[in-house]
């Protein structure tokens, strides 16, 4: 093999109630990496396409090439690699672009060392890749996006993650509205102390959620998906929430949230046909305010990243 | 059917991280209540056992005749019923005493009628019940005594009790000192409010631990069952903790908490030769302390309460 193109999925973080503890993977949009032995030792980005710009090519700048090389002085390999790297996905979206974007890299290099290093190893060094994009090695897109399906983090020291099953009939629709929102405020206008009776309905809730999701109780699912610590904060930040959030729920999903800092909102539905209803209802509600939006609708991602050709 | 015998099994509440929203039950110990048909309507107790004289026999006083009154007063039904209750475990231990005389009251009393109600629909009397003996109408003894197994308290508004499955290896200890807790200390001891940065720590134990359960994953439920929240306050009441604690995990328990608002302790291991290890390990630890205990070692109790002839 003498190149190698690698799909990486774009990711929910939180889900509702489960704040930094729960993510999970969807089959679009995601970011595509083509990765191709070089003679020359070391890594270059020879391109870099859907970014409008904003991405540095310089390798020790870029999430892509970060992870990679992180991946490779674990390994202990130190041969030439050219990295071509194409976004797919809106940034600053709260789809976990930089995270797929890692996630990529990090599978692709794997692969085209003829798998070195196992799934959870790849962890690591996916996250390392993240903490330039974002200041910190956060786990909760980067682990759906690398394990598919549903991921809890259930802590970071010692890291631990866990992938549940995924209901069979899971769809997520994703709606990106145009608008900006600093992930940065998004963090820091959250509280630093809450109230323990919160904080009990909150782990009460994640409690049903997980129960649902490795259950297929859908019905659970969506009573479960409520968050009374995070939503009712940065939901101020985003136009017309309430408007959007409640468009999906009459239109059927089993529960609607802001997808990892948004401004992004996803639901999710039992079926496909639900899931469209969904998204459309979602889609006119944003319209009905002026704002445009890009919607994704998939099944829940249960591979991970894959390998294209 | 002219009387009735029932036994309900006592339960351990929050399970270290899912305070307020988990509790599982025992096969041993329980109470036991008896029900005869009388023919002049009303309900009397006529006998109490096993209370030192600590309980009323005033039915309007009672934890069991007023789980039962609700019980007839829900189903319309105004006969005559006389009830022996046998209390045959300790008062005050954090075993959730008073909830299983009400379980087994209300249980007892439907079997006798004939199931007028399903299970779901006698919760609401057993949580009357239970509101004389704590002065609130709490769920988290109740629910799993009468449910069995483990139970997810989501939520009190609306009421959401959830049963989850119960991998097949699991065996509880439950100690219990010979020390007094006032309930209600252990209560006003807890902050109000919380650090964010612990509720997600202790939210992300909660998932790990209901995945882990679900799972039949006994390393997972070992790594979640951490609560970060209440047990550094209510542990500071009960002597020798970390001592007993750390007797228990070196003998190879799973994970080992307090047990409700104490003072019992218990703790989960997988299979019924390390749970009888870890049982000597926490006598022995409370002994050295000059603290005698009694010791409870048993499957988790899948059924619920029973009717025994």
């Amino acid at each position: 093999m003498e190149s190698i193109r690698v799909f990486a999925p774009a990711t929910v973080a939180n889900v509702t109630c489960g704040f930094d503890v729960l993510g999970f993977a969807v089959n679009s949009p995601g970011d595509e990496v083509i990765l191709r032995f070089k003679e020359k030792p070391g890594i270059q980005i020879s391109q870099i396409t859907g970014d409008d710009g904003r991405l540095s090519k310089d390798p020790n700048l870029n999430t892509v090439s970060i992870a990679i090389q992180d991946y490779l002085q674990r390994t202990d390999w130190s041969g030439g690699i050219d990295i071509e790297l194409h976004k797919k996905m809106p940034f600053g979206s709260g789809l976990g672009s930089s995270a797929a974007s890692a996630v990529a890299g990090v599978f692709a290099i794997n692969k085209l060392l003829g798998d070195k290093l196992d799934t959870p190893a790849l962890l690591p060094s996916a996250m390392e890749g993240e903490r330039v994009a974002c200041g910190s090695a956060h786990a909760d897109n980067v682990a759906p996006s690398l394990y598919g399906g549903f991921v809890i983090i259930r802590s970071y020291d010692p890291l631990d993650v866990i992938k549940i099953p995924t209901p069979k009939d899971l769809y997520a629709v994703i709606i990106h509205p145009q608008i900006e929102v600093n992930t940065k405020d998004a963090r820091n206008i959250l509280k630093k102390k809450i109230a323990m009776q919160d904080a009990i309905r909150q782990w009460g809730n994640v409690a049903g959620l997980i129960a649902g999701l490795t259950q297929s109780d859908y019905g659970l699912i969506s009573r479960s998906m409520e968050d009374v610590i995070v939503e009712p904060v940065r939901s101020l930040l985003i136009p017309a929430y309430d408007v959007v959030k409640n468009s999906a729920l009459n239109a059927g999903a089993l529960g609607c949230g802001i997808s990892g800092s948004g401004p992004s909102l996803f639901a999710l539905s039992q079926e496909e046909g639900v899931a469209t209803t969904v998204g459309a209802a979602m889609c006119d509600a944003f319209r009905s305010e002026k704002i445009d939006s890009e919607i994704y609708i998939s099944k829940i991602n249960e591979k991970g990243p894959q390998v294209l050709d």
